[in-house]
C-alpha cells in the first residue's frame, strides 16, 4: 500500500527533507527539558488582553466582514497600516505594494513558486534560515552559499557567486537567524549596488528588525535601494521585503507581509489565490484592531526590554559555563545566538548527550544549504526566563565539556 | 522596470491565468448589483454569538497555546473531532489520518505539489471547480475532462480517460460546484472500483456534503472505498477526502481538512510545513471551541433550512423569468445551480448586458479545463434572501431575452 502511494509522489517532493527542527521539537516536549531549540517568542509578550478586546470588538461590529471571504491581497486597513509603517523608513509605497501572507513562511513559498524553475540558482547566506530552504526545495533550485562573518555576507564571495546569475539573493540583514549577526551599513550599500548592477532581485527577510537591543537602527536594503531610485511614482526597485507579526504580536496568528514593486505583488497575489484564496479575514481584522492606534510601537518597546535581559543572561551564562575554544556571536537584537565549537566537534552528536542532560538546541548543519557547519549550533534566548537560561547553559556546558573531551581524545 | 521583473518569473507562472471570478467580484461590488457570482455563504448563517464566546474562552484559558506556534498537522482536539466525525460514516480513521489546512484551497495546492510534475495528467469533471484548476495550473499538468450529466460523471468517458493513466481523479460527488448535480450511488461504486482496479487515487472534494435539502445522504467515495478494504488497521485505501468549515461555520476562518491514508498525510504535512508552517492556532482553537459539544450538527440543520428556501426561491424565479430553451439543474443541496443556454449563446457577452441590468453571475467557460462551455453559467443561491433572488432572476431573465434575440438574429 505504502509503495503504491510513494510511486505517485511528484519528483520534486524527493527533494524535500523532513524537518530536523520539527522532529527535535517532538523530542524536547518533556517538561523537564530546557529547550533553546525552537524559535519561539516568549508567551509573556503576547498582548492577551488587547487581543480579547480586539476579538470582542471585531465580532460585535464587523462579523459579516470578519467571517466572510475576503480579497486575496489582504484586509485593506491592515495593508494601509503596513504601507504607512514602511513609508516611515523613506520608501514610497501604497497599499498596492503590500500582500498579506500566512506568516513569512508563505511569502517564501510564493516567491519559490513565482521565481524558481528546477535547476535555477538561489543565492543564500551560509548559514541561512532553514525554513527558506524547506520552502524552496520543493522547486528544485541549486544554492549558492555566501559565508557570513561578524559583519554579515562577505562581499568578495558574494561577487563571485553572482557570476552564476542566481534568480534572486536571499538575505537576512538584521539579527540573522541562525547566525545572530547584523549586516554592516557599508556592506548593505555594496549588496544593493551589486544587485542593482546585475539586475538580480534581493529577497530581504526581516522578521526581527524591530527587536534591536543596542546600537543604532540601520536602514533596510529596501530603504537603501529606494534611495537609488528617487523621483519615481512609488517603489519599483530591486528589493522584495518580508516581515511578520509573529515576533511582535503572536506567531499563532500566522500573519506576515510582503512589500514589493506593484507588478511583483500582483504576481504573488495570483500565486496566493491558487494556494489558499486569502489569509483568514478574522485574524487580519483582530490583528489590525490590536495593533492600531500606536499600540504595536509601544508594545514592541516592552518586548525589547524583556528580550535584552534574556540575551544578556545568556551571554553571561555562556561566559561562565562554556569551555575555552568555543566562540559565540553577540547579537544586537533578534532571538538567536550562534555558537561555533572547535573543528572536528559534531553538534548532532552533542545533542544526544544534551538531551540526556535535559537541554536542547538546534545543530547548525541544518542551516547550511551545502551540508557543512557540523561544529555549529543555534541557541534561542527569547523563550526562557533568565534563571532558566542560566540553568540550561550550565547543563549544556557540562555536555560540551564531555563532548570536547571526546574530540580531544580522537 | 516591468519587463525586468517579468523575465524573472518562473516558467510555470505563465500557465496561471488571472482569475475571472476575482475580476468579476470587483465589478460587482457596487451595492445596487445583485450578485449570483460569488460562492459566498449567507452571513446570516455565521454563528457570531458562539464565536464570541469561543474567542473569549480561548483567550482567557489557553492564550499561551492559542497565540504560539503549533504543530503543522493541526490542533490535536480539532483533528480528533474530525476523525470522530469521519468515523461516523464507516471509515476507520484516527487523528493521524487528518491534516488541517487553510481552507480546502490549500489542500488542492498541496496535492498539486505532492503529486504533479509538468506534463502529468489529471482527470477532472467537465465542468469542474475553477479553484482546483487555479491551484494546479502552477504545476503544469494536462487535464482529461470527463463530462457530467444529471447523475454526475459519465462512466464510459471516465473509462476512456483512465487509459491515459492520470496521476489522480478529481471528483466533487455532492452538489457539484459549478454543475449542481450529485453523483448517483451506482456511479459512485463504479468510480471507486475503476480507480482501485487501476491504482489511481481519487481526490474527493466535499465542501457541501452536509448541506442536503432533499433526498437521502449518499455514501462518500471514501466510505465506499473503505468498504472494499474491511479488516485493515485504519484507512489505507485509494481516496483522499477534502472538506471545510467554510460553508458550515464561516469562510473567513480559512479552515479545511484532508482525510487520507497516514503515509499520504505525512507527505502532505511535509509540503504544508514548507508552505506556511501551520494553520493559525488561534483560528483552530476558536473553531474547535465553537463546533464542539454537538453545536455544529445543530447549526448545520439551521443552515439547511435557510438554503433550501433560497434554492426553492431561485428554482421558482427561473420558471417565471427565464425564456424557453434555457435549461438548469435541480440541485439537491449545496450552493449552486447550473444554467445551459441554447448552442451559440455566449454567457461572457451576456454578462456585459447583465451588469448593465445590475445583476451578475459567473460565465461557465471558466469551469472548463478545455475552454468549452461558452453557453453555460453558474448561479449562487445561498447568499441572497428570496426576494432579492426573485428580483435578480427577473433582471437576468430580461438580459437573457435580449441576448437570445441576438443569437436568433445571427
Amino acid at each position: 500500500m505504502s509503495t503504491r502511494w510513494e510511486r505517485l509522489y511528484a519528483q520534486r517532493m524527493q527533494h524535500m527533507s523532513s524537518s530536523i527542527i520539527r522532529e527535535l521539537l517532538k523530542l524536547t516536549q518533556r517538561p523537564e527539558v530546557i529547550s533553546f531549540a525552537g524559535g519561539l517568542p516568549s508567551p509573556d509578550t503576547f498582548p492577551v488582553e488587547k487581543f480579547q478586546q480586539a476579538a470582542e470588538k471585531v465580532l460585535r461590529e464587523q462579523s459579516g466582514q470578519a467571517l466572510q471571504y475576503g480579497a486575496t491581497e489582504g484586509y485593506p486597513p491592515l495593508r494601509e497600516m503596513i504601507a504607512r509603517h514602511t513609508a516611515r523608513y523613506g520608501i514610497q509605497v501604497t497599499p498596492d505594494h503590500i500582500l498579506i501572507t500566512n506568516g513569512s513562511q508563505q511569502a517564501l513559498d510564493l516567491l519559490g513558486k513565482l521565481f524558481l524553475d528546477p535547476g535555477d540558482h538561489v543565492l543564500v547566506e551560509k548559514p541561512t534560515y532553514l525554513g527558506a530552504l524547506q520552502a524552496w526545495n520543493a522547486y528544485q533550485p541549486r544554492y549558492l552559499s555566501v559565508p557570513l562573518d561578524d559583519e554579515g555576507m562577505q562581499i568578495p564571495a558574494l561577487e563571485q557567486a553572482l557570476k552564476a546569475k542566481p534568480k534572486f539573493i536571499y538575505a537576512l540583514p538584521n539579527f540573522h537567524n541562525p547566525a545572530g549577526v547584523t549586516l554592516s551599513l557599508e556592506r548593505r550599500g555594496q549588496l544593493v549596488a551589486l544587485a542593482e548592477e546585475q539586475g538580480i532581485p534581493i529577497v530581504e527577510d526581516d522578521p526581527y528588525g524591530q527587536l534591536r537591543y543596542e546600537g543604532e537602527h540601520l536602514p533596510s536594503l529596501m530603504t537603501l535601494d529606494a534611495g537609488r531610485h528617487v523621483g519615481g511614482k512609488g517603489y519599483a526597485g530591486n528589493v522584495i521585503y518580508l516581515s511578520t507579526f509573529s515576533k511582535t504580536l503572536a506567531p499563532g496568528l500566522r500573519l506576515g507581509w510582503v512589500v514589493a514593486p506593484v507588478n511583483v505583488i500582483q504576481q504573488l497575489t495570483r500565486a496566493k489565490q491558487g494556494a489558499d484564496l486569502h489569509t483568514s479575514t478574522f485574524v487580519q481584522l483582530v490583528a489590525y484592531e490590536t495593533a492600531r492606534g500606536g499600540f504595536l510601537d509601544e508594545h514592541v518597546r516592552q518586548i525589547r526590554q524583556l528580550y535584552k535581559q534574556r540575551r544578556d543572561a545568556m551571554l553571561a551564562a555562556l561566559e561562565r559555563h562554556f569551555p575555552k575554544g568555543v566562540r559565540w556571536t553577540h547579537p544586537a537584537g533578534g532571538l538567536f545566538l550562534w555558537v561555533t565549537l572547535p573543528e572536528g566537534a559534531d553538534t548532532a552528536e552533542l545533542l544526544q548527550v544534551a538531551i540526556k542532560e535535559d537541554v536542547a538546541f538546534v545543530p547548525g548543519y541544518a542551516f547550511f544549504a551545502d551540508g557543512s557547519g557540523k561544529n555549529t549550533m543555534r541557541l534561542n534566548f527569547s523563550y526562557s526566563p533568565p534563571q532558566i537560561i542560566e540553568e540550561g547553559i550550565r547543563r549544556l556546558g557540562r555536555a560540551l565539556d564531555h563532548a570536547l573531551a571526546q574530540v580531544a581524545v580522537h
